[in-house]
């Protein structure tokens, strides 16, 4: 097995740890758009970044949802990132209250957004587990 | 004692937990440019928002380096949390790791710039340890 | 009373003043999503900033559409804007002039954007009068 | 004919190279919106900087593709100069090379986002030459 | 005299009335890096934007304060347009208040930066007048 | 030779290509402080980026030059840059270029900033060949 195909092995065992299986669908659809951008997310963000000691899973999804409430534009991208705080063991408390403090660096407006979005994940949870 | 007065000892007892001592003699200086931005910075940041519960004093710290790095342009502000975040347990391993993973979520430059910082403050703390 | 239910019903006043009786079925929404949020955005912004004297609330509104345009990504908050300063005494043709300064500050793509959300804001004021 | 109309003109016919004849309603829309905006944008990016030597209209797409991804929340625009960079001589892989390049300078979101704005633009090309 | 050169003289108008008759010097400064730069920006946002009526000069100057504390980056701009602002009318208590307001929209990192950015324009007026 | 190395290497060599010899110094400053950050840097934006064919090096780092002026808060990355831009066969009129254009996208203020940035390295060049 090359060096190369270990970061992307591993990226994608990280990715399912985070986000489920159902990952692969997503990460299939993005590489028919962009294949390079497809493999390089794999392999940089969660085979050489994610899977790094230091900090654990859920740590590392508090600090990116943090970071996208901040930058404000990638709603879709926090929703998923929402999802997969969830999944490694973050509760809904935790996210409300990152949020809130969101408001104090990146203010009220970027905080409202991301109520509503994580309101929205909220929502799937009930209905699939109702 | 009033419900104002309350917040306002709360918040200054946290940033006191965060900043250290010290951080009386900032306050006051922001207080001589602009009184009331001093107080509400002491009340709604410290006193209402790292005064809860649910997060503690670190994970909120590993936020806001996040946070900060993500802004990009408050390199001061960053300085001021990555001494907090040691304060309160954070590791020089720790805050390095943020600022990898914030690479991926703010870019490259953010990340660099962040190194630049953080390593400011830790050669503040060898100097005063030496 | 309370100084910080002071804070709150001062708040609400202002919100009301500014957007209408309609706000407090908005921010009941948001309370239930995420209650403390609510909490804080009644007291702090709308208690706390928007009720001090100094600047005026057509003031305020023409500079909070300032804020909303260069952010950039949050138009729904900027739709709210847009209303509030039509409600407190803006015209259109001020709002249409904020809008074209910030094209020099935050650049057209900016400016193009919120010229179509405060076209959509006009559009409900026809309606509504028609 | 006055220097201001000469600068329309001259806007107008760089739009039309850039975008289509079909851009003329889009500036009438906008026009009717807000008639100053619209008048700007035809002089000001289209009439004197986009009319200028030392770039060619396709570096200049490329560069304003870059720029867009980066603002990150103006994606309609993105689509606007995604086509107009493909009318102009730039390759669907050289966008999606553009896209891959900005994920080191804004990051993945950024990067993720533009990916599916690009696909969207290239799946109407399909259709409308299917 | 051409339309062309009337947007010159009136932007350079403007741009006196705002900034006093020193800021011939850093045009021509500015000139002598990007000739076409300082060119654009005498006739474009002071000669087209700034010189229009339905907002007055400490209007605009207000908003463009609260544009510049949200983008951050942009410290230098900032001091130049909080002299403005004064020049025109605006009160070091209103540059406060709009400095509170921001850390509503852009968070406390925004408004702690501005805050010390205007204290030192606040600063070189004692001097000047002591 | 591992696969890990051949893009250490390869991207060493871009590096090399696009900021001269001296970029090993640099680099290696970085790695005292952040090791994992400066091979990251070596790795993925110029050995997997940088290195990929379709776009060429003079195009990358005008793409590169451009994004950096719009993000507004990396001036050193930018110096950096443009110094890359300029080794690559750039020439100062097509940098001075660029800034024109992002005024149109980012505004004047990140124009402003990236005109004393790009003169900056100008002045360098002088010196250097003086």
């Amino acid at each position: 097995m090359t060096e190369e195909s270990a970061r992307y092995t591993r990226g994608q065992a990280k990715m399912r740890e985070l986000f489920g299986e159902g990952v692969d669908t997503a990460v299939k659809a993005l590489a028919e758009r962009n294949p390079d951008l497809a493999r390089f997310l794999v392999e940089f963000p969660f085979g050489d970044i994610y899977s790094r000691p230091v900090l654990d899973s859920k740590t590392r999804e508090m600090l990116t949802v943090a970071a996208l409430i901040v930058l404000g534009y990638a709603q879709d991208e926090l929703k998923e990132h929402i999802r997969a705080a969830l999944n490694v063991g973050c509760s809904r408390e935790e996210i409300q209250e990152i949020v809130l403090q969101m408001a104090v660096y990146a203010g009220f407006p970027a905080a409202l957004q991301a109520t509503k979005t994580a309101a929205e994940v909220f929502a799937e949870r009930e209905e699939s587990s109702g």
